[in-house]
Parts: structure tokens; C-alpha cells; sequence
């Protein structure tokens, strides 16, 4: 499944932004050293594993192929000595998610279409890839998702993933799929955020709740 | 395992119900379309990938039987459109999380137990299943899930699961045990919470905390 | 898996420790017997139902082999009725969840290695196993997992499966890993505790957030 280098750089590349976005929430949460190599790590392994639980990889190749994990923690452990000041520090948050969100869902998606999945499961496998990483760290620091809330999230996740499904039942190339279908994702996030691109919310009478509110009251 | 046609109109009944559960908390929290669809669908299929990851089912059979992800997001997209002012919304949700808890517990159940597993091992499944979804929702929007506080709620899922595991067990008939366990289950948590039927809560010294308190202080 | 009898002991307590501790927290929350019941158990069985997922064991042995159960439901029965007044019990709460922390480290790592794993893979499975558990209590009442912000919480998990792998490969004995493997997490874990030992902080200029912060904001 990794044969192809490029391919393996890709996914890394994934692995390596969803971690420093981990990294970097768990910096601005104050979490001690482990606390950010925990969460980071988790958020960048964390899709794939959701991906490869889905599939039925077992062990998921995080826990087998040591390049994963080495550059997910290598990535956690770098961000905490390195990084912006609180300020700035959520713009890189928002710039490495939208890196790793494109990467996982053209990744995730191209892995399960080759393993022989239809284009609508292995496109639904790629989005689940890309949200799952995010996710687990949302969820971990105790946060509402952000793919609840943010501009056109699940809607990159899902563009990425068809594009790369699409490309690789055309010629089966793998790393042109991630490739292409990684980097619209990345551009409509990022362009979403940019211009603050929202749909609609839900008009009815009453002050309703703000989804930034912990609890349902 | 979907080839009874009254079985299938079950399973999707509660992915539907389910799905319009996570869609309304969506719409109360002010979510915007795509969260809405997002919580919706994940809490209308989620319990059932729960079950097929438990069951060994990959991928899971909501990522390759496209009805059950079209109709959760069908429901969601429909809720968004379509729901109650914000005073009775909360009324609605507990009602459709009532229906989708109890289908989800006796199908989980039947389908874990003529998939040759033991009696109490569908209705753990069963059980799992049925909880499953709502706690994906309450998670994703960062409450403490119902599972936890409301009446008689994980009770409710047990006898459904009970109920069709012991109908499917003495005549194999899979839809007659979801009927007749759903219904149960539905009834039961129904009535418990019109009545506010709750068990002993632990007595100790000291205020104690709030369950809806968000932090462990 | 479960044939030595010390084996199956160790792995039973490993489940009471963390159901206790699960169970001490809903008391702590105020949630009702079910309540109380559902995030003990949960929290008994969840680090082994994640292993078992991990592994590709359908369905996880908590679910087929009934004394996992009935153990975690037990424990969180009894700790109901039977546990101290709320100024001790947060003290309760670390002691169990150390003991719970470590037999789970050592017993999942074994566990992994033995059904043929790598060492490496294997110290990973143990490591989630052990953290697995008390991350599903954690977020099931809203709280940032400790695994993210307690003294050596991670390290010692990890501590604990590497001493177990390290004597599981040396003389193949699973029950002697998971002894001196789980003890040893325990001891470094306590310690930790008792000694306030913690690692370094990221330093930024700004206030940055308290990791028991709720929202990002």
C-alpha cells in the first residue's frame, strides 16, 4: 500500500501538518510536553487509524510502519519548542489543519479504492480520514469539532476525496489522486476561511445557543 | 443480513430518527447547514458503524448500503429546513432519540445474534449500538451524554435488546424481535421520562458536583 | 489468550481498578445508580474494547468473555453504595486509575505481543489500552483526559508495556510482564503524583490558556 514514494511522502506530509496542529492546540492549552506530543501525535495518526479500523488493517499501519508515528511525534515534540506566540498561533492552527485535512481525505480516499472499495465508500472512508484527526483533538482538548462549525470543512474533505477517487479510477495512479485531490481541498479550505464562507444557519424564533457553548444548558 | 424487507424499513426508521435526533441539537446549537448534515448523519449511521466495528463488519455496512447514509442525511438536510421553534425543540429531540434508541437496541441485537454470536453477547451489542449514536452527538457537541443522566435510558436499550434477542432467539425472525423490542425500548424510555422516573442518586456529605457542570473543577 | 490463571486475574483487576475509578467519578458527578454503572463499566472494559478493535478480535473479548463484565459492573455497583465522602474521593479517583493505568499498560502489550505483534506495535497496543480507558471516562463527563495534563500519565503507561514486552520476549511468561511491567507503571505513576513531578511547559509570551479551560474561545 505504500509502495510508492511519493505517495509515502504524502501521506507523511499529512501526518506531519495534523500533528502540528495538535501540537500547537495543545501549546496554546498550556499542556505540559507530553500533553502536546499526546495530542498531537494522536491527531495525526488518529484518522488513519479511524480509516484502517474502518477497513479492518489490523493493527492500523500507524502501529507497524514507524514512520508514521515517528514523524507525528517528531512533529508534536518540534512545535513545542518551536512555535508562534499566542497571537499568531491560530493562524498556523487553521493552515496546518487545512494541509492535513487535504492530504487525508485524497490519501484515505485513494487507500480504500485501491483496497477495492466502491468510489462512494472509499470517497466516504477519505472524508471520515480527514475529519477523524481533527476530531480526536477537538474532542481531547474538549472543544466542539471544528468540522461542526468551520467554513466549508466537511465540504473540502469530501471535494478532495472525490477528485482523487475520480483520478485514480481513471488512470490508478495513486499519488496524482492525492496530489491534485489534496491540494483543491487545501484551496478551498483555506479560500473559505479567507473569505468566510459560511452556509446558511437555522432561522427560527428565540435567541437559539451559540455552538460555542459548552453545555446544552 | 438486510434481506427482509419489514427488517430494513426498521433499520432505516431509526437511522432516520437518529439522524433527525443530531440534527435538531445541531439546529438548536445554531450549527450551520453543513453541521447540521455532519452531526445528523453522524449520529443517524454512527451507532451502526460502532456495531460493524465490534462485529467485525468492514467496511461498515453504512459505507457500502448507500439508503442508510441517504436517508441520514436526507433527515438532516430536512431538519434544517423544517423544525419546531426553539422553545419545543428539546421536546422533539428527546421523542426521536427515544425512537432511534429503541430500534437501533433491538436491531443492533438481532443482527449481532443471527450473525451467530451468543445471547448476551447481541444484547450487549445491541445495547452499544443503540447508545452509540446519541453519544457521538452529545460528544461532537461537547455535553455529557444523555446516556449518563436521562431516565432510564440505557434500561430502556437493554430490554429492547433483551426483548429481540428473546423473540429472534425462540422463532429466528429478525424483524419480529426489533418490532416488538423496539417498541419496548421506546415505551419504556418514553415513560420514564414523562413520569421523570430516575434511580437513587449517591448520597454523601458535600455538595458534590453538577453532572451538567463542564469541568471536574 | 486467557488460559494462566494469574493472567486472567491480573487482567480482572486491571478492569475493577478503572471501573472503581470510572464509577468514583460519577458519584463525584452526582449521576444517578445507572449513571454511575454505565461510565464505570465503560470505563472497566473500554482500554481492553479499543485493544481488541486494535487487534482485529470481533467481537472484544469483554463482550464474550463474561467475567470482564461483570467484574466492571460490579465494581461500579458497589463503589454506588460503598465509596468515601467527596473532599477524599478525588484521591481515590488517582490511586485507582494508577493501578488500572498500569495492569492495562503491561497486560495489552502482552497481549499484543503474544498474538505475534512486533515490540514495538506491542508497547503501542499497551500503551492505548492502558490510556484508552480513562480517555472514555474522561470525555464521557466532559473533561480534558488527564492522559493530556496528569504527571507522567503517558510515560508510565508507556514504561509499563515496555517492561512488560521486554520480560514477555525474554522468557515468553505473559503473567511476569504484566506483574513487574504493571507495577513498575504504578509505582512511577504514584510517585509522580505524590511528588508533583510534571513536565516543562511551553513558554510564550501572552497568557496562553489553562489546559481546564473549556472552549478555545
Amino acid at each position: 500500500m505504500m509502495s510508492d514514494a511519493l505517495y509515502e511522502v504524502l501521506q507523511l506530509a499529512g501526518i506531519l501538518a495534523f500533528a502540528i496542529s495538535g501540537a500547537l492546540v495543545g501549546v496554546r492549552r498550556r499542556l505540559d510536553l507530553l500533553g502536546v506530543i499526546v495530542v498531537g501525535s494522536f491527531t495525526g495518526v488518529g484518522g488513519g487509524i479511524i480509516r484502517d479500523m474502518l477497513l479492518g488493517v489490523h493493527p492500523p499501519v500507524s502501529f507497524t510502519h514507524w514512520p508514521n508515528l515517528a514523524v507525528a511525534v517528531g512533529g508534536a515534540f518540534a512545535v513545542f519548542f518551536i512555535h508562534p506566540g499566542i497571537t499568531r498561533i491560530r493562524y498556523f492552527e487553521v493552515v496546518f489543519d487545512a494541509f492535513g485535512l487535504g492530504l487525508f481525505s485524497a490519501n484515505g480516499a485513494v487507500v480504500a479504492f485501491l483496497s477495492g472499495e466502491s468510489p462512494l465508500t472509499a470517497i466516504l472512508v477519505g472524508t471520515i480520514t480527514a475529519i477523524g484527526g481533527g476530531v480526536i483533538r477537538d474532542v481531547l482538548v474538549n472543544t466542539v469539532p471544528g468540522v461542526l462549525t468551520r467554513e466549508l470543512y466537511a465540504v473540502s474533505a469530501l471535494l478532495g476525496a472525490g477528485i482523487a477517487v475520480g483520478i485514480a479510477a481513471l488512470d490508478g495512479s495513486a499519488w496524482l489522486g492525492s496530489l491534485v485531490g489534496g491540494a483543491a481541498a487545501i484551496v478551498l479550505r483555506l479560500t473559505s476561511v479567507a473569505r468566510g464562507w459560511h452556509l446558511p444557519k437555522p432561522r427560527f424564533s428565540g435567541p437559539g445557543e451559540d455552538p460555542s457553548a459548552d453545555r446544552e444548558g
